[in-house]
C-alpha cells in the first residue's frame, strides 16, 4: 500500500529543516540552502547549527528543540556520531521524514554499520522514515525543491530517477538527458528502491523512470511493483556491480551485497524492466520514451543520404534483432520517380541522387512520408545533414522530418552529421516527436529496446 | 613500391581542372570551387563546362582540349555516359591523376558496370590513375586542398582517413573527431584502400589512420602494407557489410562484394589493425591515439568523485579485459592521510570525502599523482566535475589533471559530469595529453583497445 502522505513529505515538503549545513554560502560552499533559493522553493526553510547565528542571510536555530512550526522534512548532515541522537530529536518534533546525506555509515567501517543500525532503531521508535544515508536526497523540479548540497539544474522533464548515487543527480544531463523528479536512496537503510519506484509510479508528470541500482533487496515486491508501474511507465534500469570487482566495490560503496546477476536479469525480464548494460543506452532510451510513440515490431525503414550509413545501420540491426522492412512497391515508386533511372531503390533508401535532381525538401519528404505510411514499416531511422546556416537552408531536412514524424504514429530516430549538427538537433527536437541520437548504432539500439518493451507490454 | 609522384598529384596538386561543375556558386550550389576558395587553395584552378563562360567569377573552358597549362589533377563530375571520353581527353593533356565523383557506375546497374570498365580501359591506355567513381575525392587540410562538392571543415589534425563514402568527410567531426588528410576511394575502380593507406603511411603529419572499408580487395598486399605502417601509425578500421543484409547493400553501394567476415577479422588481427564494430569506438580511438601515450598493460587506476562511477567502470573493465591495479601501499597512504578515518582507501579511489576535508585541488592532485607514479599502474581513468563557472572554480579538476597527465608517460582518460562539462572538456584537452570521453564505459573501451595495440606493436 502506497503511503501518499509519506511520499508528499519527501517529494513535496511544505516545510524543511536543515540540520548541519556549511556556515558559508555562495559558489563552492555546497550549501543546500543556496540551491533551494536558486530554484525558488516556496515552502518554509529552517536551519539548525550549534555554533552560528546566521547562514546565507537566514537566522539559525541552535538545536532542533527550538523548532516551533510543524515541519514536513528534516535534512541531516552532521558528523556521523551525532545522527542517531538527531533522529530522536526529529521524532520529538513529530517530523516523520528524514534525509541523512552524510557518508561514513554501512558503506565505510564497523562503527558506521553500528551507527546506521542505531539510526534505524531510533527512527522505528518514532515512526520516522529515513532516506539515506550517503545520499543527495530528493529533487523535484515541479515542486521547486531539492535537498542536494551539490548545485543541480532544474528542468521540468517527465523523467523520474531512482538511484543509489548522487552522480545521477549532478550528472543527470550526461547520464539521463535530464531529471524531473529524482530519489537517491543512497545506502537505502530504510526507504529503498521499491519505495521510491512506487512513489514515482503514481506521479502523473513522469512518463519514464530510470533506475540505478547497486543492490536490490525486497526482490519479490520489487518485481510486482515494477510490473504494475511498467504497464504505464517504462522502467530503464542499470544494475551495477555485475562484475566480481564491481560487486565487491558496490558492497563498500552503498553497503550492499550484490545478488546473483543472472537472477536479476531474469527478474527484470519478467517485470518488463528494460535492462541496459551501459550508461549511454540508459540515456538514449530514457530520452526515447519521453518523445517517441511505440515501436510495434522489428521492421525498420532507413532514409539516408549516404549508402555507407545505411550499411552501418543494417549491420547494427542484425546484431540487435531488427529487420530491414520490405517496402511496399507503391512506396518505392515515389522515390523511383524522383531518382535517376540507374538508381536501384530499396531499403535502405539512399535518396542522395533524388536530392541532386529534386532538392532536399522534396526528396526527403517523399521518401519519409512513403515509408511512414507503409504498413510494412514499424519504425524509421533517418540520416540527415547538420551544416552551417547558409548551407543548411538548402540541405537541411529537420523541418520535414519534424512535420512528418508528428503526423504518423511511428518512432523516427535521426542521426545528423556535418560541420554543425547541434542547431539542427535543437530544431528537430524542439517541437515534435523525432529523436536525435549521436551515432548510427545508437539509433538501432533505441528502436530495438523500444520494441522489446512494446512486446512485453502488449503480451 | 610507393609512387610518391602519384601520391603528390592526388594529395598535393599544384594545379587542378574541374570538368563539369554546377553553374551556380554560393550556399546550396555544391560547387567545389567555392570550397577551394574557402580553404585558400594556392594552386592553379581551371574549369571546363560546355555551356557557360563564367562560373564563380572565373572564366571557363568549353572543353579540356582548350587547357594550355600542365595540370596535376582532374576532377570529373559529368553525366556518366561522357566519362570514358573525358578520361581519354585527360590522357591527351598528359593528366595522370583523375578523380571521378559521380554516382551511376558499378554500384548502380549493368550499364554503370560497363561504363566503369570502359573508364578503366581508357585510363590504362594513358597511364592515368583514377580515384572513384562515386567519391568526394581527397581532402588535405595541410595543403589547403579538397575536391569535395560538399562543404568541409578544414582542420590540421594528425588524423588520416581512408574511406569508401563521403559521410566520413562531411561527418568527420562526428565520426572521427576530425580529419587532416582524407582519401575517399568510392567504388575503388583503380586507386584502392591499400594504395590510399600506403600514401598516408608516408605522411609525417599523420599519427593515426581511420579506415572505413566496405570491401577489401588486394588482401595480401593490404595485410603487409598495414602491418608495416601500423608499427608507426595505429590503424583503426571499421569494416562494414558484416551482416548478410549489410553485405548485400554494400555490393550495391560501392559495387563491392563483401568477403567472409571471419577472414577479415583474422587478417586485421595479424596486421595489428584495431577493428571497431561501432562508429563511436572509432572516433574515441582515433582521438585517443592523437593524444595519449602508450597503454602498456591492463592495470587501471580509477580516481573518482563518485563510488557509483567507480563500480560502473569496474563492470566495464571486466567486460573489456582490463584489471583494477593493485595499488602500492605507499600510494594509498597519500589519500588515506587526506580522508576521514572511516573511509576505506582502495582502487577505485573514491576521493570525495578527501575533497570535503581538503578541497578539490589537493585531494585530486594527491590521488592522481600517486597513482600515476605507481609502477603497478598502466593507465588512469578520472571522473571529475564540469559545473557552471563559479562552482567550477572550486570543484573543477581539469587543471590538475592536465598538468599531471603531461608529467607522466601513461594514458589518462577523463569523464566529466555536471551541468556544464563542455568548457571543462575544452580546457582539459586544450593543452596536454588527457582525453575526455562522453561516457564512463567509453573510457574503458579506449584503454582496452590501446592496450591491444601496444601488445601487438611490442610483440
Amino acid at each position: 500500500m502506497l503511503d501518499g502522505t509519506l511520499k508528499s513529505l519527501f517529494l513535496c515538503p511544505r516545510s524543511v529543516v536543515f540540520v548541519g549545513i556549511p556556515r558559508k554560502s555562495g559558489p563552492g560552499a555546497l550549501n543546500p540552502v543556496d540551491n533551494l533559493r536558486n530554484w525558488g522553493y516556496e515552502g518554509d526553510v529552517a536551519i539548525v547549527h550549534p555554533h552560528v547565528k546566521e547562514i546565507a542571510g537566514m537566522s539559525v536555530l541552535s538545536s532542533l528543540s527550538e523548532l516551533t512550526a510543524a515541519t514536513d522534512l528534516a535534512v541531516v548532515s552532521t558528523p556521523r556520531e551525532t545522527v542517531p541522537g538527531i533522529i530522536r530529536e526529529c521524532g520529538l518534533k513529530s517530523i516523520r521524514a528524514v534525509i541523512v546525506t552524510n557518508q561514513g555509515f554501512a558503506e565505510s567501517d564497523l562503527r558506521g554499520k553500528e551507527l546506521q543500525r542505531d539510526m534505524i532503531t531510533e527512527a522505528k521508535n518514532f515512526g520516522i522514515r529515513i532516506l539515506g544515508p550517503n545520499t543527495l536526497g530528493v529533487s523535484n523540479a515541479f515542486h521547486l525543491f531539492n535537498s542536494s548540497f551539490m548545485p543541480l539544474a532544474r528542468q521540468e522533464t517527465p523523467i523520474g530517477v531512482v538511484c543509489q548515487s548522487g552522480v545521477f543527480f549532478v550528472g543527470a544531463a550526461q547520464l539521463l538527458g535530464g531529471m524531473g523528479i529524482g530519489i537517491d536512496v543512497g545506502n537505502a537503510c530504510d526507504v529503498n528502491i521499491v519505495d521510491a519506484l512506487e512513489w514515482l509510479g503514481t506521479e502523473e508528470r513522469i512518463r519514464v523512470v530510470a533506475v540505478h541500482a547497486e543492490q536490490i533487496t525486497d526482490g519479490s515486491r520489487f518485481i510486482s511493483v515494477a510490473e504494475e508501474i511498467g504497464r504505464r511507465i517504462p522502467i530503464v534500469a542499470l544494475k551495477t556491480g555485475r562484475s566480481l570487482e564491481g560487486a565487491k566495490s558496490a558492497a563498500s560503496h552503498s553497503g550492499s551485497l550484490a545478488a546473483d546477476d543472472r537472477m536479476i536479469a531474469a527478474a527484470f525480464q519478467k517485470a518488463g524492466i528494460l535492462r541496459v548494460l551501459e550508461t549511454q543506452d540508459q540515456r538514449d532510451l530514457v530520452r526515447a520514451f519521453t518523445r517517441l510513440p511505440e515501436m510495434r515490431g522489428p521492421r525498420v525503414a532507413i532514409v539516408t543520404l549516404t549508402g555507407a550509413g545505411g550499411i552501418i545501420l543494417l549491420d547494427a540491426m542484425e546484431r540487435h534483432g531488427l529487420q530491414p522492412a520490405v517496402l511496399s512497391s507503391a512506396v518505392t515508386e515515389g522515390l523511383r520517380n524522383l531518382s535517376p533511372d540507374w538508381m536501384p531503390i530499396a531499403n535502405p533508401m539512399d535518396i542522395w541522387p533524388a536530392v541532386m535532381k529534386n532538392g532536399m525538401q522534396k526528396a526527403y519528404g517523399t521518401a519519409l512520408r512513403d515509408v511512414l505510411a507503409d504498413p510494412n514499416v514499424d519504425g524509421v531511422i533517418c540520416v540527415a545533414l547538420g551544416l552551417g546556416h547558409a548551407e543548411q537552408q538548402h540541405l537541411g531536412a529537420e523541418q520535414v522530418i519534424q512535420e512528418l514524424s508528428a503526423q504518423f504514429d511511428k518512432p523516427v530516430v535521426v542521426w545528423l552529421y556535418g560541420s554543425q549538427p547541434e542547431e539542427a538537433v535543437y530544431r528537430l527536437e524542439g517541437n515534435g516527436r523525432a529523436l536525435a541520437v549521436p551515432s548510427l548504432e545508437r539509433a538501432v539500439r533505441v528502436l530495438a529496446a523500444m520494441m522489446r518493451y512494446a512486446k512485453w507490454k502488449n503480451m
